[in-house]
This record gives C-alpha cells, sequence and structure tokens, in this order.
C-alpha cells in the first residue's frame, strides 16, 4: 500500500481523527438544570474550596494534552504548528485506543521557550497530565524541566521517554539472549537529539555504565569544542575515557549500537569490528541505521528496528498509554525514572519464556501490554510518592 | 428537585461531562500506518505547503475552545479557573447537542489581560474558533479586542453576545406585540458588565436610538466621576441628554427594561411609572430583578426573565450553538456584527405568527432554532465578507 497517498484521501475523509462527545444526557429542561446551570455550581463550589476535586467533578482525572509546537515532526523537521496537528490527532487517538485516555491535541505557536513553558503551564489546570511531542531538541530539555518544576500534573515528552523505556525493555531482554550483563556491555549510541539523550539517561539510572554517545561529528567527549549545554552534560556521565573518533572508530568492541539518527550510517563492515554477539537497535525510521539482514551479515546476533516489518520493533505505543493510565489511576504528579524504569521492566517481563533473538520485546497489538505497564507504573508511583490517591 | 444537591451527586458519578472519542479504526497494523506514522505525514507536508488545509484534514474546522479565567463563573464571582471548569464542560455538551460543534474546555490561570491574551493566541491553531466564557468586566472587553486583533479565527464572549442576540431577537418581537417602533422606544438597562454593554451594542447597530445605562450608582453620563474606560466610553453614545440620577428615576417614562445586574433591584411601582405597555427583561438568574407577577401588576405587558419557568426565557443556549454552526459551515475569520443581528432576525422570525405577549422567543428545545441560527449566520458572514469557503 501507498500509505502516504492513501492515508493523505482518508484524512480528507474523515474530517479529523478525534471527537467530542456528551457523557450526559441532554433532553430536558431538567437535564440542563443538573449539567449546567443552576444546578452546575455546586460542583464549581466545591472545586473552589478545594480544588483536587476538580479531578473528581470534571473530565480532568482521565484527561491529557498532547502538545507541540511543530518544530521537530516525525523526521519532517519544523513545519509549523498547524502542520504538526495531524500527528497530534493521531497520538490522541492511541492514547484512547491503547491506554482509555482521552487526549486532547494542541499546537503552540511560539518557539520561544519560556513564551511555550508559560502558555502550557496556563492551561495545565485544564488536564490531568501533559505529553510533549515533536519538539526539538535542545529546546525540549530545557521546556520539559521547567514544566516539570512549574506543574503540579505529569510532564511527559515522549519522544524522549517513551523511546527510551521501550529501548530499556528490549535491552534488557536482548541481553539474556547473548548472555551478557548490564554491568559489563560497552554501549555506543549515534544520535545525540531528544531520544539518544533519554535514552543513555534511563539506561545510566537502571544500572548500564559504559555509554559512548555519537552525533554526526563523532563521539562526544567532556572537552569537545562547541557542544551545546545538553551535549555538555551528557559528556559528564558518558565516555568516561574521554575517547575521540568517529562512529566506526567507537564500535570497534562495542556490544551494543543504539541508533536514533539517520538512514544507513552504519554498515556491515563497522558490525563486523564490534564484539561477539552485537545488539544492533538501529531505529531511524523508516530507513534504519543499518538494515536487520546488513547487521547480521556483520554477526549481529539480536537487531531491532522502528519498522514493523522486521521483527523486534520498537514502537512507542507500548509505553505512553499505559505509562499514562498508570498516573492517572494514582492521580500522580510526576512521571519520574522509577516509574520509567518500572514501565521498561513490566514490557520485558510481558515476553517471558518465549524470550528468543526475533523476539526480545511485545507486539504492539499485544492486548496484555497497555494493563501491565499502567499496573507497574501505578505502584512504582505510590513507592516513590508522587501518588496521591 | 434540589438541583445543587443532585447536581453535586451526578457530577460525582459523571466523572466528566464530555469525553474524546477517535473516528477512525486503529485495528491493525495498517490502521496504524495510516491514522499515524508513516501515512501521517503526507498530511501534515499538505499542511506545511498550505496551513488552511488544517481545516480539511484535521478536525479543527469543527473545533471550538471554551475558555475562561474563572473570574466570573455564574454569579460566583472569580472561584478560580480549575472551579470554572464544570461550566466549560457544561458548555460543550450543550454546543454538541445543540450544534454539533465539538468543543473543549480550557482554564487559564492568569488573571493578567496581555498573558491571557498571548496563551489564547499561542493555542489558538488547534481550533476553528473560540468561545470565551465567564471573565469579569472590564477585563473581558480587552481581552476580546486583542484577540479579534491578532487571531485569524472567530472570538466571541458568550456571556456579552450570546446574551445580547437574543435579547435583541426578543426585544424586537415585544416591539410587536406592544406596537411600537425601536426609533422610537426609550431603554433603560440596569447593570453595566458585559452583558449590559454588549446588549445596548447590539441594540443600537440594530437601530435602536434611546438607551440610558444605569449601574449601582444610578444613570451612567458622559461626565460622571470615576467610570472605568468601558463606561466612559458608552456614556458618548447613550443617554444623550446627560441625564443624572437613579434606577428609578430613570424608568419614569421609560419604554423598555433591560436587567443584567441583581436580584430584586425594580419594584412594581416603579414599573407603574413607565410608559404605557412596558417591556420589562428581568434577567438577573435565578432571582429576577422583579418577577413577572410584581410587574405585571405594575401594568407592564411583555415580561421576559432568565427562568425556564416563566414564558419567554433568555437562554444562551438559543444563540451560541447556531452561531458557531453558521460561522464553522463557512469558514468565518470573525464573528461580526452583522452575524450577531441575522441571528436575532432568525430568531424572532421562527415565532412567527404565534407571536404574543407570552411568545416572544422560541423555546430552548425548539428543534428549528439551531439550523435556522445556523443559515441566517452563515449567509451573513458571506455577504459581510468573512466566509472563506
Amino acid at each position: 500500500m501507498d500509505y502516504a497517498k492513501e492515508s493523505l484521501r482518508l484524512h480528507g475523509e474523515w474530517k479529523g481523527k478525534i471527537e467530542m462527545v456528551t457523557r450526559v444526557p441532554v433532553k430536558t429542561k431538567d437535564d440542563l438544570s443538573l449539567a449546567y446551570t443552576p444546578g452546575v455550581a455546586q460542583p464549581c463550589l466545591e472545586i473552589q474550596k478545594d480544588p483536587t476535586k476538580s479531578y473528581e467533578l470534571t473530565r480532568r482525572w482521565n484527561m491529557a494534552a498532547v502538545i507541540t509546537d511543530g518544530s521537530a515532526v516525525l523526521g519532517l523537521g519544523d513545519i509549523g504548528p498547524e502542520a504538526g496537528m495531524p500527528v497530534m490527532e493521531g497520538k490522541c487517538v492511541l492514547f484512547k485506543a491503547f491506554g482509555d485516555v482521552d487526549a486532547f491535541p494542541i499546537c503552540v505557536k511560539t518557539k520561544d521557550v519560556d513564551e511555550f513553558v508559560e502558555t502550557v503551564y496556563n492551561i495545565s489546570g485544564s488536564f490531568g497530565g501533559i505529553n510533549l511531542e515533536d519538539i526539538a531538541a535542545p529546546r525540549c530539555f530545557e521546556i520539559e524541566r521547567k514544566l516539570k518544576e512549574k506543574c503540579d500534573i505529569p510532564i511527559f515528552h515522549d519522544d524522549q521517554h517513551g523511546t527510551a523505556v521501550i529501548t530499556l525493555a528490549g535491552l534488557t531482554n536482548a541481553l539474556k539472549v547473548v548472555g551478557k550483563k548490564k554491568e559489563d556491555v560497552r554501549i555506543v549510541t549515534s544520535g545525540a537529539g531528544a531520544a539518544a539523550i533519554a535514552i543513555t539517561k534511563l539506561l545510566l539510572s537502571a544500572g548500564f555504565k559504559d555509554i559512548t554517545m555519537c552525533d554526526r561529528k563523532g563521539a562526544i567527549y567532556k572537552g569537545r569544542e562547541g557542544l551545546n549545554w545538553i551535549k555538555a552534560e551528557m559528556a559528564e556521565v558518558t565516555n568516561l575515557d574521554h575517547k575521540a573518533g568517529s562512529l566506526a572508530d567507537m564500535l570497534v568492541g562495542a556490544d551494543v549500537f543504539i541508533g536514533v539518527s539517520a538512514p544507513n550510517t552504519v554498515t556491515t563492515e563497522m558490525v563486523k569490528t564490534m564484539n561477539k554477539d552485537a545488539i544492533i537497535f538501529a531505529c531511524a525510521n523508516p530507513t534504519p541505521e543499518i538494515f536487520p539482514d546488513a547487521a547480521k551479515a556483520g554477526g549481529a546476533k539480536v537487531i531491532s528496528t522502528g519498522r514493523s516489518d522486521y521483527p523486534n520493533q520498537i514502537n512507542n505505543v507500548l509505553a505512553f498509554p499505559g505509562i499514562f493510565r498508570g498516573a492517572f489511576d494514582v492521580r500522580a504528579s510526576d512521571i519520574n525514572e522509577e516509574m520509567k524504569v518500572a514501565a521498561a521492566e513490566a514490557l520485558a517481563a510481558l515476553v517471558g519464556d518465549q524470550l528468543s533473538e526475533d523476539y526480545i520485546i511485545p507486539a504492539a497489538f499485544d492486548p496484555r501490554v497497555g494493563s501491565a505497564v499502567a499496573k507497574a507504573v501505578a505502584e512504582a508511583a505510590r513507592k516513590s510518592g508522587v501518588a496521591r490517591i
């Protein structure tokens, strides 16, 4: 199927992928007097007395905002706020279908970090949580940090953390397949954008030790000239030997490659220089850093991509619906590292004893995923003190 | 029924009066590839090339935002943004039920005019129109004016214009009942807030000549000390003889009283001093400025209130759903005076030859209302040059 052509045709037919509906009867005068004036004054007054009642008396408890500035939409780059909306609506569809989370798409017409933060903060009382989407790095890190400081609801940049959670889940199982330990493996990433940085941070949180990040100029190391603030920050906790060199140089002797960068950046020859039983996550989409056959030819043992037509697909739909479901179920004030690690562990555990090199991550439509992730996330929220009910 | 108690109980049961649903299938990999990646890139690119395509390829064409700062919610005053949300959700329910308009409730956490305007402007690309709700005067006027200047979508403060449209419709028919002409009648308002000012402006647009506004201190006249900017502006076009005095003073010899103020501000004795066949709009809610029986005892001929248990209810649900429906149907860039007057004329015309002192306005549940208003508004948008399709 020509997805591009058919998708465009369908979007014209659908006239929107989401819709608002009413949950209450509006047939009689009494209906109006209860759902609206004069009766509605009473729930308003209850919320005035105790603003947390907004979670009981309005839809807030189940409502996420999916918010972008349109600056890094899919692989299309900065296409503008309105042009990002088909993706945001699509994300809302997935929230509902896979997590029973109501989600509403919003695009914000500013590229200024503080103005964006102020805008989102100002409307945050309408929502139970905020999913940031397709915002360019490094701006996205600052936006997320500032919003987390200001807001009392979860702020979650899915391009970072969703991808990171699933990568951690997949890598946990891939290590079992090849019989290696997280403390021992040497990991090299290609890409130093939102996803690569979040993956690196989460892997470090989860106990991995040796990670080297590469951007277009090669290895990121402490003191390299021209690093932006977030890369400089990452240089403090990665590449502990301060190695310089190209991605190819870094891959020599590495156990794991994680690509969230550009098509065809890795060759069979490069894989051959890696350690035995190499693990390859080639997540550039739709064309990966290296195709599975080429990676196999280089001796790779476990290969994961972003594509649904190869085994081990890294698909964000495995994580964000269940993560928000779990956070909402306990009215969490945050989605923290503990909750993300718990989500990854739950995902990894679902594979169980069916584990093989071609099955390290549950499939996108596995019906167990949403509730398993939600349960683990809710428990982690309770244990880490961010649950509010 | 104890509406307050029962409404609170029901709000707890409903857990939100609105819900987001999906309009597309999400059962197979192909479904995902069409509604989301990779197919969704194509509609994004189309909108990037031509942002007006957002009206064809996303839900924007039918999506209104219902936005408040919580500063003047019902008659409850400034109860805060979150506490206004039950009313906003209720409004969204009415939009859908009476106009088939999708509407989403948003509360904004700021009382600063420019910050509010910036916040709403920044998210305006997500919507086809903005319904402002329950924002205190005189801030609401400045907010509306600034948003109309910045945004290319309709901005409509329903507390002002919805009420004004229905009052104009009702008054047009009331004048037929008593056989008077709009050019000749003397009108006195009680109240100088959002609704009173919008009513006065719309009546002047529609050809009424002689209006005197009263606030708590009595008649507003040019040069009165301590008038805020909007009252000073209104003093230029009302009370042309610069009369000073109390509401009771002003009512002597008046033909029409329009109250959008406080309970029990008018007595039978005051009505007795009005001109023969007086028309009374006593819209304070739930307790009117004067109850119908008391007004009748003073000689009033036609009486309208905000209550559903008396004839001639001024109920905003008669106007805003059809007004947005009509504006959306022609992708209007504005809701202008011509469109409001057309809505009022359409409402008045629906009464037809059943006109009587007890039937000057269609009932809230009259099934003809929404489409009649929408049709008239769409036509007026075309004629006045704000229709875009």
